[in-house]
């Protein structure tokens, strides 16, 4: 990977997992080139795109030399290798890893699926009932992260790491989704201490 | 973590999720302690089971001193660290965690709950709709899958990883959830190579 340009993303800002890549580059300082596709167009099916990621999703990572890597959370592992947002203690590690599958199996299906059926469809009387039953897990995962972040100030050992950028993706715009996030105190002051690191940048 | 008894996993081993650390460890042939649960008892919402798991569900990794794992995918890294079964080369090991992802997220959501409802539940009427949405997007996964395995042997590298094991975990029992696989040659020629290795153990 180029040291001058580095890596290529491509992704669509306004996907919180696109946005997790973006805000670990930016928080590390690293160059990087984004190469922006609109996730509502169709161009992840496309064959062109297909050829890249078979599986037809963004973000996707393309090296200098023409590897790619799919899945938001392994190319955020992949990027925070060697940087204080990726504990080398074992067990940090293996906490890491705990959040960053629970952010894609209990949290991103309910409170990403919600968001994007309400403020990228503008919640369509067809898939309404799809959205209302994204509600109740989507409260779970902020329930469990909450109590978490009750008793600590970022998920994993004593700095952020990217379990925080991960969750952070969706949670801080869960209300685009319908979740309000008055109940959730703990999760709100995290929220807060994530958007004052140095080098922070919103979804856009 | 005792070398004589070895972790505990807590487990139904009809969950593949489950199932899939249990074939690890006797893979890598390993002492442990498996604490059977019935995950149709509703033992995962108790408070005692909440009180080591927030987030209720199974599998649960416990050490000997009490601390807590949890994520199919999360312990499978724990436990294979060390071992021939995670890659230590950068980019193969971003690759497996590309595929544990993928599990999570495209393939398990699909193939796992449609065998539940088949399976478990014996398909009542009332969940028949939500079987069927899941069957375009198990098919789009193990077509994804079958692509990549028509050109390598194992789904990162030369050898067995838990990438394959991760994935092996419910393609086995795809069936169940009403995948015929028959359309999926590099699919079922891979499952065989999986159920080859010595110290295999079939899902029971």
């Amino acid at each position: 990977m180029s040291e001058e340009t580095g890596p290529t993303i491509y992704g669509d800002i306004r996907s919180g997992n696109c946005y997790k890549l973006k805000l670990l580059l930016e928080l590390l300082g690293r160059p990087y080139r984004w190469e922006a596709l609109d996730v509502l167009s169709g161009v992840t099916q496309s064959p062109n795109f297909l050829a890249l990621n078979p599986n037809g999703k963004i973000p996707l990572l393309q090296l200098d030399d023409g590897r790619v890597l799919a899945e938001s959370n392994a190319i955020l592992h992949f990027l925070a290798e060697g940087s204080d947002f990726l504990p080398t203690d074992r067990w940090d590690h293996a906490q890491v890893l705990q959040w960053l599958f629970f952010e894609q199996y209990s949290h991103e299906p309910y409170i990403a699926v919600a968001r994007f059926i309400r403020s990228f469809l503008g919640l369509p009387e067809a898939r309404r009932a799809e959205y209302e039953s994204r509600q109740a897990g989507g409260h779970k995962a902020l329930a469990v992260m909450d109590q978490h972040l009750a008793k600590q100030d970022w998920l994993v050992g004593d700095g952020c790491s990217i379990a925080d950028i991960a969750l952070y993706a969706y949670t801080h715009v869960a209300h685009e989704g319908g979740f309000e996030l008055a109940g959730y105190p703990s999760v709100r002051a995290w929220l807060d201490r994530i958007a004052a690191l140095p080098g922070y940048v919103p979804m856009r």
